[in-house]
């Protein structure tokens, strides 16, 4: 894992990570990469909220692997601040190289020094390889995780 | 379900809160309604945070449930925002009557008009009548919720 870098994503970062959204049998289906209109309002949002951590990973120059880490306290569990990962995604050419390993790693150790108490993430019923991934990682499948489209 | 209020939660409304979060199976282990220091500080937090909205539900002056919804802007799904529920506590006198559906139904309405594109939430694998309920309100148990303890 040489020269691996991770760092705050910045507006410049969008293509690629965008990019990495739509390279995914889910992501293929509902991500627009020919236009960065949304993307760029949003990233706009997320940058602007201090307790958002949308971050990217760099190799040697190239852009790798992306997520993004939210900061919610909260009053249950005697006031427990937890963080949640979402939109984690490692590039084609990385993938079952231990970057995914490193990036959640990342999140952890930033998670404690952000003094959460506990980090949590849903993952697709569909994504069995990934669900194997964070159990090795420590996390558990305690929940079912719920949607509703507006 | 007359006389039913949900409004911002502020400090004075704490004891009811925690009085809610320890009366369940699984909050009975891990809250200390003796002790409200540890959710001070956490409510400091909460209310000092635009994208947090903690919320009471009151009828006839009475503190009867309660819900934290958390914005969180993102890039994924063309640069979707979506919130999450938390902490739904609903007081015993008032479980089975229809409060849990008001509550779940501001916080939808809430977030569309917080420009959300997608609500979603977690529930305890064990909690299956909470599965049920929320598959009446349209979610969908799409993903499985992943907890590591720091």
């Amino acid at each position: 894992m040489t020269d691996l870098t991770i760092r705050r994503a910045t507006a410049d970062d969008l293509p690629a990570i965008v990019a990495m959204l739509a390279d995914d049998p889910l992501g293929a289906t509902r991500e627009s990469p020919d236009d960065l209109t949304p993307y760029r309002t949003a990233f706009a949002r997320i940058d602007a909220d201090p307790h958002q951590h949308l971050v990217v990973a760099e190799r040697t120059g190239r852009t790798v692997g992306t997520l993004q880490l939210t900061v919610v306290p909260g009053l249950s569990r005697k006031g427990s601040t937890r963080t949640i990962i979402e939109a984690v995604r490692i590039h084609a050419d990385e993938r079952g190289n231990g970057l995914g390993t490193e990036l959640i790693r990342w999140a952890i150790d930033r998670s404690r020094e952000l003094d959460a108490d506990l980090v949590q993430l849903t993952s697709d019923a569909t994504r069995t390889d990934a669900h194997r991934f964070y159990e090795r990682l420590g996390f558990v499948a305690s929940h079912l995780g719920f949607k509703l489209a507006l």
